[in-house]
């Protein structure tokens, strides 16, 4: 099966204890659709700018990634600079230039609407809206968000959240979306704005998937899953994008959706966070194995489970 | 087997966005001994005033507690008061009455010296060690420490961390004591400074076990339990100490110590610990039966396991 992203392609730079690197290639479109195209064939919906060349196509391309919905505009590519300083937890940004993301229309091409899976990355709620009803003939709708929807456009994310089966978003942003600090009681709101599941994703500690009572007819009971501890982490951009390549992805080359294949896919989602940050920008993800990947997928088996 | 646990006993005035309670039975050792007293026989050393009662008394003989170690001194108990608001995982306290704890000095009683296993509660370095010298012939010891004594006497801390076997500390701890942001980083510099397991309880998200290479034949491979998921957290005080009295009692209860034990342990901690936050001071650790603690080590499970 396939699934369709939309979301950012982006040049970064980036400075971290463990170096620096100018104006790679990124965004959170990139970094979801490399991690997974490990498990899945991936078509993205992006735009880019005339300093996106035929090398930074190839990166998409050696992974199988469908490129047609890429727009090329007039002007200049995403940009985004920031700095991790020892708490690798937050980034400082120290610029964001939007270029001709600023006006970006998603724009599905024909050849893409027989796919069954749909992932809305983090832009405007009313593009995640607008394609999410253009593809209406979707299995199941992933959607990210940020902080500052959350705070700009409340009633537009209202509305797209009603659209979108099960979002992922981090601890904070859980907590101002629900009004409310205690985590599982933030759960049980958000849920009840819409989505049937709601992965909270704790960074270093990793991730939890919440369900609506009912809910793919799985019981509401949470279930977690580890990070890996790792002892370098070289970049964490693109963490969270990673893991929500690797968890949609499991989910969209799966046969079912129940349980068990949720539980296995916020694994997968750790597995691929934990390659993304071990390497600056999208090196971590560009050059895989399945088994790499199954490895370490045994690694957080073993990290969690009791005899 | 048995177990001796030296701490505080307190009284406590604790006010949470759940209610607010005064001078109830509390401190390290309280909450340690009632924890560890469902899975082994516990011994304690400890201090009180003269407004510790025979009601207070029979809070620890209801659980079969061994208190011929409770010196009772002239004066008053240990008193602490604090408040937790919306963000359950700080206490601002409002008052520290030291009392009769000022000048405590541990006193093990004869009857004590065949106890098998040993946890120094969260007092002063020095008093560690010493109890640690006269019970020599435990097979294994547990510690705790806080940041106050990781910055007010961290040569007489390095000295007792080599008579540790296990240490359990939460992240800001292991951080400060090693002086490493990076926490597996940090946890393999506290291993080197003696412990040969050491316990990063992380609150809400459960709590990481990490090994000194070939400690207890087992690998260095860490591993990680879950905390659970609690809508309504009433008190969190004692949490970690009730963490630390599963995760010890569990592993006085068993024949052998190996790789499978202290995993289980690990989540034995966390089971005892979500018990304590659901209610008031020690009230969720008093009446439990050991069918509800394995009910929940089975949900903790569920929580994390895959099929």
């Amino acid at each position: 099966m396939s699934i369709v992203a939309v979301g950012s392609i982006a040049f970064d730079s980036i400075a971290s204890p463990s170096g620096r690197v100018e104006n790679i290639l990124g965004g959170s479109c990139t970094y979801f659709a490399l991690a997974a195209s490990y498990f899945t064939q991936v078509r993205i919906v992006a735009v880019v700018g005339e300093d996106f060349t035929a090398e930074h196509e190839d990166v998409f391309r050696k992974r199988g990634i469908d490129i047609r919905g890429i727009e090329h505009a007039k002007g200049k590519t995403f940009r985004w600079g920031g700095q991790y300083f020892e708490n690798l937890n937050e980034a400082k940004t120290d610029f964001t230039e939007l270029n001709v993301f600023e006006k970006f229309q998603p724009r599905i091409p024909p050849e893409y609407m027989d796919t069954e899976f749909l992932f809305l990355g983090n832009i405007h709620p009313s593009l995640q809206a607008t394609v999410r009803r253009e593809m209406n003939g979707v299995q199941l709708t992933g959607g990210d968000t940020m902080n500052y929807w959350i705070q700009k456009t409340p009633y537009e994310l209202v509305q797209t959240l009603k659209l979108i089966n099960v979002l992922l978003i981090n601890d904070t942003e859980s907590k101002m979306l629900a009004a409310e600090r205690n985590l599982p009681r933030a759960a049980q709101k958000v849920l009840a704005m819409g989505p049937q599941a709601l992965v909270i994703k704790h960074g270093e500690y990793g991730a939890t998937i919440f369900f609506r009572e009912g809910a793919f007819g799985i019981g509401r009971h949470p279930f977690r899953a580890p990070a890996l501890p790792i002892e370098e982490v070289k970049d964490p951009t693109g963490a969270g994008d990673s893991f929500a390549g690797g968890f949609m992805g499991y989910i969209a080359s799966q046969e079912q959706l129940n349980r068990e294949v949720l539980k296995r896919a916020l694994f997968y989602g750790g597995v691929m966070g934990s390659f993304a940050v071990e390497r600056f920008g999208t090196e971590g993800l560009q050059e895989l194995t399945r088994e790499e990947i199954d490895g370490r997928f045994q690694v957080f088996r073993e990290l969690t489970h009791l005899e």
